[in-house]
């Protein structure tokens, strides 16, 4: 429930901010406005496509365009007239705007006689509720990652290996390029888009913003994260595994199996009620206790350097987080669990899922086996 | 040359931010915080990004990271505090920002005791003049658009035609989604992205915004539009052809000759020192006379309904723009030239090439062949 009085007003491109995505799910490359005022939406959109929002909003929210607006005729493309001539037509002279509200917009509007204040708290907090028909999004773009894996795995099983520990298979030279590009074909195959997609082997993938790139080897780890988001409805999923082709040090084995118990220590905690710094402390303290330790080493964070887990819907990384802070869980949100170890000698090891939290726990969105070496 | 005093301040994800982009063009999902304080440039990044922002951007800006700068040691993420510690680490009390800076960071910074003025014109007015290395990436982009749209034409002309009109290949029913799903395909294997790509077929088509959808006919204008962007480096590449699948209607081959010989009239009249208006008009005049009128029926505009083209770079739409300004072209701007016709009862016809503009006149990017009857 959000109680802000004043109406809300927000201007942008709704698959570029998702709190607008989240109010009007509007796919398109072009900027709308959009305004709440109490049970009351007005959406903005160009002329243009006037006629598409009105058949997908319905009766949810009046859209109007800018040429039924009193807008400034000779400047008919501006965001701020848009705003302006919506506020005039429904006699609003003060709004609330979200903390990314434009700072040149906010302040024509304001020379334009409007009150405006900056929201200090999130513009729809219940966004951290996945209602059902977001549930079966998220899912269905979980669903993707796992083909995705699928897909990249089995590319990594099939590879032989050379004389120098490099991955080969008929095409060649096993590079995480090439497994890259498998993984965003078969998204493309189901209308999602991914970005930043992660195949990192070996000591690359001590840090865990490599993405990676060049031979993938055997007996080396390899981390694969995959985050496919729908290229319309603009949701997102989540998966981390981590590999081996052929025998893995026994230290990389070692690490595999204490992140694999980290995870499911994890995923045994969270429930609705459960508060996060515990669940991320349990963790930090499992890995310590399994001679695991987290501390600088040469510079660097080495261990387990990042938190459990993190929000999921409209961004890859939204609230809450299963980290250092004490919010409590919630039923209905929705969660990676992903634990990792970093160390530079070895290289990284994570595994991530996603999971919806209920009264009683959580459950895993849609399921992919847990494969290690292949 | 850009003669602002005082420092420019910017932030966020540099990929999600043209302006940002172009200053530090650094890949990733994570935001930065930049700062050019006359010739010297600084750049703040989280402690993970670190050695690669160095690595990439060697000498030609300051990389910090938060540990780096006084910032408050409980709130080590945020991005308002990553300004303030760059800012007090410079001794910087004064910053010019964006108008698109997020009002709530600006009001912060301000309530820190920074004074901010919001700039009235473009932080980088020299981005419509692209380098020699702008050229290569934006060819490149526009050569991935070629190969994307012969696959696509190819598909087209590849298929049967049903007794419903319907098209046909071994697949089944040929749809726009499934060409569609084909140019991103292409665009993927080379490490470009495609999102909103138009594959309009019939009376849809005189929307030039609607994307298509569903089977593909013949005896229908078909317009495509491609539009790659590198995942990379992020710069774009724009490109339409409208073809048709056996005999056209005499209505449509008539449009299609008009708008062809209307994009030579643009091509002929492009070159440093053009008034960009006189191109629009001297093609909507073409049109008019030629029997395609630009008018209201039925509530909607139909005939020649937008620009001739615009910028084109590290946005899909930048400035400037051939339309009704009286903005003169300059050498090294890229543009597209895209004139389209669109009747409700017929269809839409467009087809666009990309151009830089010299001093003699202009030279598409990369060719691509024009074919209508396939």
């Amino acid at each position: 429930m959000n109680k802000l009085t004043s109406p809300v007003l927000m201007a942008g491109i709704p698959l570029q901010n998702a709190d607008l995505l989240y109010a009007a799910p509007f796919s398109g490359s072009d900027p709308v406005v959009f305004l709440r005022d109490g049970r009351r939406k007005h959406l903005v959109v160009g002329g243009m496509e006037v006629a598409r929002a009105r058949r997908l909003f319905g009766k949810r929210l009046q859209v109007w365009a800018p040429a039924e607006l009193p807008v400034n005729r000779r400047t008919p493309r501006s965001l701020t007239e848009w705003c302006l001539g919506l506020l005039r037509r429904l006699k609003i002279r003060s709004v609330l705007v979200p903390d990314d509200f434009p700072a040149g917009m906010l302040q024509r509007l304001a020379g334009a006689g409007v009150r405006i204040q900056v929201l200090a708290q999130a513009v729809f907090p219940e966004r951290e509720i996945k209602s059902a028909a977001e549930l079966a999004r998220i899912r269905e773009c979980q669903r993707v990652a796992v083909a995705a894996m699928r897909a990249a795995i089995g590319m990594i099983r099939g590879a032989s290996v050379d004389r120098r520990g490099e991955l080969r298979d008929r095409q060649g030279v096993l590079t995480a390029e090439r497994v890259k590009r498998a993984i965003h074909a078969v998204m493309l195959r189901h209308d999602c888009m991914g970005y930043g997609t992660i195949v990192a082997c070996g000591r690359a993938a001590a840090d865990p913003h490599a993405t990676g790139q060049g031979p993938l080897r055997a007996g080396q780890g390899i981390v694969l994260d995959i985050f496919p988001r729908h290229l319309e409805n603009g949701y997102w999923g989540d998966l981390s595994r981590t590999v081996v082709k052929g025998a893995p040090p026994p230290e990389l084995r070692r690490m595999y199996q204490a992140v694999r118990r980290a995870q499911a220590l994890a995923l045994a905690q969270i429930r609705a009620g459960a508060v996060a710094r515990r669940i991320y402390e349990l963790v930090l303290n499992y890995f310590t206790q399994a001679g695991f330790a987290t501390n600088m080493a040469a510079g660097k964070m080495e261990g387990f350097i990042h938190s459990v887990g993190h929000g999921l819907g409209l961004e890859v990384h939204e609230g809450p987080r299963i980290g250092l802070q004490d919010n409590r869980l919630r039923a209905g949100q929705v969660l990676t669990v992903e634990p990792g170890l970093y160390y530079r000698k070895i290289g990284g090891v994570r595994v991530e899922d996603v999971v919806v939290v209920t009264a009683a726990g959580c459950r895993i969105l849609h399921r992919c086996p847990h494969v290690f070496q292949v």
